[in-house]
């Protein structure tokens, strides 16, 4: 493995902003290496649409990755990675990493005996993916998925800690609560903003799996065994070097500083806006099609 | 004007399912004329998206109804129709009208002196086109515009008369009822199916003005003056006729039987997915660009 490879960056894609929050978690888990985010801020969200268009853009935006030279992509959106990471890890000459492994595994690790809960968008819940991967340990009567459509809009108006939000909860976790479960996976990357209401909803004795934590630590272990992670000209790990981040997005939505800044934690500079164009380019250049 | 002009459809486009409403409105309006839907499901929302998403969007949006051979494009998506109605006028080969005028039209020749407000989502309020058009006659005291973002959503999840929704007019709305207006303009397709719980929240005296039924009204009147209605082959008018509807969608969202019959206020039949190439061939075809 040369060099050059080792040095290149990661990509990481999201349908929009909230992917923000794996780009963050792999910033603290692997500080030296070199980050590349897309959001597809002009098709967001991907959670209410359908299969085979969420494949679709999937394919664009890891082509778009694939394009830019990184070594690894990662899929951030919780529907990307339930609708296409079969399909990209065939197609795309690099590793990809999904967000739902990592987070049933560090799911199934931490519960007490369950039952488990997941919430995340339709699309991710209807894939049954999380349901599946549970199921591999668990009884089916021991796993509780919920829908929560309306969490993303409440998190990217800000509402986190607001009455609006307090409702919306009870009105989707009641089951869950009444179902006893010891732990509850946030399927999808805009959950983790809402860990304090969560963790008000659902009490103290829930345990909140944030998936972006389990993926940051199965993409190092990743680089690790493929001899991807990132080291000096004496082949010596890189401790004192801080990776830089670059963002790709499709749009800059209305409220993007302030949307951005909430899920990463800071300020968002070198932002270059991917044209339309581009990115079907890069999608079809990536065939064998689907 | 040849019959074969005359007999084709008029063509519909909005970011989703909500232009649905304007269908609704139109096929009520004009009976015996046919009627081509497009609703870039696979792309919704268009509101929150920036100004050059947007207008690239509509372009493709637009360039697929010309394709179907209509004798007139209507904008039903508000955020469309903010951003991209100029540039539509001047690049298609057909007549276009958007839902903005029309709205600002009868908010002004019903308001009894004001004032007068409207609301939408962040792209249709931050446009400033309803604003623009109301100050034509209004000072700008007399205008209150507000950004409604998860009432898009809410109306998706159908909690029409549910607590959530109560709760977040309450949180939107309060300034207008503080300001005492007499007419809001629903500046967005979603809005009519809150037609309720906004008259509930504004209360029995401010007036309501629906843009779709407006913009029914503004497109007979655009047929007739431009010669375009459909006329039988004695050149009479067909009065007994029912108008056909085709549905193009870019993508068919989870819960779309669902949503869509909640807008149509019927059963949606004859439905064709678009596939995303055709789609972006058709903008381009569109040319001169922007």
């Amino acid at each position: 493995m040369n060099d050059d490879l080792r040095r290149r960056p990661i990509g990481v894609f999201d349908s929009g902003l909230g992917g923000l929050t794996v780009l963050r978690a792999l910033h603290e888990r692997l500080p030296d290496e070199d980050l590349v985010y897309f959001g597809d801020t002009a098709r967001v969200p991907y959670g209410t649409k359908g299969e085979r268009t969420v494949l679709a853009f999937a394919r664009q935006d890891a082509g778009l990755l694939v394009a830019q030279g990184v070594k690894l992509v990662v899929v951030a959106c919780n529907t990307a990675s339930a609708f296409a990471l079969d399909h990209l890890s065939e197609v795309l000459p690099v590793p990809v990493l999904g967000v739902i492994e990592p987070g049933v595994a560090t799911a199934l690790a931490r519960t007490r005996g369950g039952p488990v809960g997941v919430i995340g968008t339709s699309g991710t819940i209807r894939s049954g993916r999380y349901q599946e991967g549970l199921g591999r340990v668990l009884d089916a009567g021991s796993i509780h998925a919920r829908e929560c459509p309306l969490f993303v809009p409440l998190v990217e108006e800000g509402l986190m800690g607001h009455a609006l939000t307090d409702l919306a909860m009870e009105e989707y976790l009641a089951p869950l609560r009444a179902a006893g479960i010891d732990t509850l996976i946030l399927g999808c990357t805009h959950y983790p903003l809402l860990k304090a209401d969560l963790g008000r909803t659902m009490g103290p004795e829930v345990d909140l799996v944030d998936s972006a934590e389990a993926l940051a630590e199965a993409a190092a272990a990743r680089l690790a065994a493929d001899s991807l992670r990132r080291r000096d000209s004496d082949d010596r790990a890189v401790s004192d070097r801080s990776g830089e981040m670059k963002f790709l997005l499709s749009d800059i939505p209305w409220k993007f500083a302030e949307i951005g800044e909430r899920f990463l934690g800071r300020k968002i500079d070198d932002v270059r806006v991917v044209e339309l164009d581009e990115l079907e380019a890069t999608g079809r250049d990536l065939d064998p099609g689907s």
